[in-house]
């Protein structure tokens, strides 16, 4: 669980302990799984020496562990017969449908590399992670899973109650989804191995504030036993 | 201006480099002011001596320091007659009606405290930014400061095409509005010291992330400029 | 029930056997009752004989039957425990926070008469389904119950599947939030005789039309026993 | 232009006059065409004998004639160089994503017939129209353009402030796109003979209720002289 003590000063916890700040708000009977942007673009390819120049917004080994971590808990929600829902951040590669977010990292139509424009290996989901046919997949321009999607209609449609949000990255669109998530009401659940960061420090940080605001960030070990009690739970409703 | 290189890495950097984050978005034509939950309760009441004690949540020091330089801002917008739009956190005292948010807080309907409830002084806008009659200000209950409330309508009606977003907190509120405005594509001014926080890192990491991603922050100084041109531009209109 | 078969001609109804449109959606387990706008200025006075000339909106006569069967369904649902809530179009009497209604009504702020302005009478709920303390009232500016308010979240946080809407008048304010209602996915009922409107062919259309694509509209005896049997089933789970 | 004194009552105009309903809200300077669901599901094909047995949902007739005004929009809305934007209604074949709207039409995976499927020929935009590679298209799961796309945002970044909608069905994906153009505070402008429906009265009553309470109802040659004019304007500005 992550050692937010290292980074918090004395006074800092004071605030938090005047507050009451980051209690546990604890979980629902009906949760979904959402998996942010598992694409090429995100992690690079496992084992490739290039993703750095290849994919100029690869995470690389931080990307791969949380993948590892992430196909633990698909199986898991498979197992458990719960909502799975993938996101893609797919960009048209003619039209400009993305907006400001270009204007902030210099990027664009006509730009080289492998990001994330549609038709492009970069926007694939990647391969460990790949979708069941039964599973749905919403192709996003914002970071926000909700934005601009019927994500919350699906999640109201299977009567959802808790989101589980994994992964990346952490302080964009992860962080994103989950204050939506908090948002609607919905129990927001972050498990912490299963999220990932292009910067260390940004993805502490934002464990902190999703914690302290917004949902509970949880050891991945404690979300399975989560779901396979929900599991249990089904086979004698 | 921030100085991120201070919490920033050799291979934070060449992260942020090799992804070109961080650009300068730049501004539109038609700004309008947002100011985010200028309330007592975040706030303190300037001089007193027991804040700690009788807000909870208010941020004291650092809330005064940026109260003075939304003071600067109110009064540039109101000369240059752009939209000037408040928002209050609101929760009603009866009923629950903000949900998830109690939860992570340990807070909830019939808590002590001078916190946000509807009709108490906590939840008032600081005399020092008293909103005047011909200034809308929108009670919501999320973060966000577009999210169940009529914000987006009003910018539209108004043709805005860039938000300038001050108050607190900058990890929670501010944050939340600033990506929301990213994600309906607006033109997002974070001027630098108009917004706080109760914890230092978070508002540091919380400048930093959002000058990576979402929008533009900027020196109160640079943001008055912009403000003053765009006067003397309507008048030669 | 809506005697359609008066409106339609033999090629509608092929039309509508083709299509298989208007089924029947049927209902959940959780629902809430949403009452729309149930305001003097939708209304008038009852009893009055100048309604027509101090309120220039007023629905009058059907206003007043519609709303003694809200009152059955209230008491219904407050009999229940299901959530109860009510929403008011309110409009700031001096700034325009409107927008674009007041230019298809040659209304806005100034104008006189019985309206919808905050603090006047016209804005009032009407004192025959006034709201317990422990009923939210939700102001908005547009149409929907959803748009620009913190509805869905409230319905989240109950774990509604179900809306059943009444109030006025069927072809504006009723149908924006059967549609949004339709659209997030919740089941969606509408109580024929609880609806009403101005123009008795826009009524009669619009219960049409909301009966064939977005939800169900029922005699409000059926909903009755609905809530009957619900509490029924809440008083043995 | 819609004659609809013949289908309101002498009660009916009193109310319209008492009220001031149905004033002109005019057009801004920064139109969109947005073309809604133009795809041989909504239409059939042209000469083809048999539309109704193959395409349970064609409009047939009425849609032809529609599309042969849309192209004229179309054509002008190039020729001034405004943004154009479609949408399309397609359903996953495989997973429900569309969830309560086939509990109303009696439809869902498995059911045969050209419906609205991903993949199938009665998704598809219709020849007549077809997207240039620098036009927009959404697919959208609901009546309303806006819900769960990322239109709004588009619109922003355009700084559109006019939305000219047409395609069909009138009382259904036309209407919800009006209803919430005007919610967004958008000038909404419906060409009338542009717009179609499968039945004939509520193709009509649609039509006045929008112009009444959304947007203004135009016949199309006055908003080809509006689109003519901007244009224009363009080549001076």
């Amino acid at each position: 669980m992550a050692n937010w003590d290292k980074i918090l000063t004395d006074a800092d916890r004071a605030v938090m302990a005047r507050g009451k700040w980051a209690q546990r708000a604890g979980v629902g009977k009906r949760p979904a799984l959402i998996l942010i942007d598992c694409q090429y673009y995100m992690c690079g390819i496992r084992g490739a020496p290039d993703n750095a120049e290849k994919y100029p917004l690869a995470c690389g080994e931080v990307a791969f562990a949380a993948t590892d971590q992430m196909k633990r808990l698909l199986d898991a929600a498979r197992a458990a017969g719960i909502p799975v829902i993938y996101t893609r951040f797919v960009v048209d590669p003619v039209n400009d449908d993305v907006g400001m977010f270009h204007r902030k990292i210099g990027a664009g139509v006509g730009r080289g590399g492998n990001l994330y424009f549609g038709g492009t290996h970069g926007a694939e989901i990647v391969d460990d992670l790949r979708p069941l046919p039964t599973e749905i997949v919403l192709d996003k321009k914002k970071k926000s899973a909700f934005f601009g999607t019927p994500l919350i209609s699906l999640l109201i449609d299977r009567q959802v109650d808790t989101c589980i949000i994994v992964g990346g990255s952490t302080s964009n669109c992860v962080r994103a989804t989950v204050v939506d998530s908090e948002q609607y009401n919905f129990f927001t659940v972050i498990p912490e191995e299963a999220v990932y960061d292009r910067l260390p420090l940004s993805h502490q940080l934002n464990l902190f504030d999703m914690n302290r605001s917004y949902g509970d960030v949880m050891p991945v070990n404690e979300v399975l036993a989560y779901l396979h009690n929900l599991n249990g739970r089904a086979a004698t409703d």
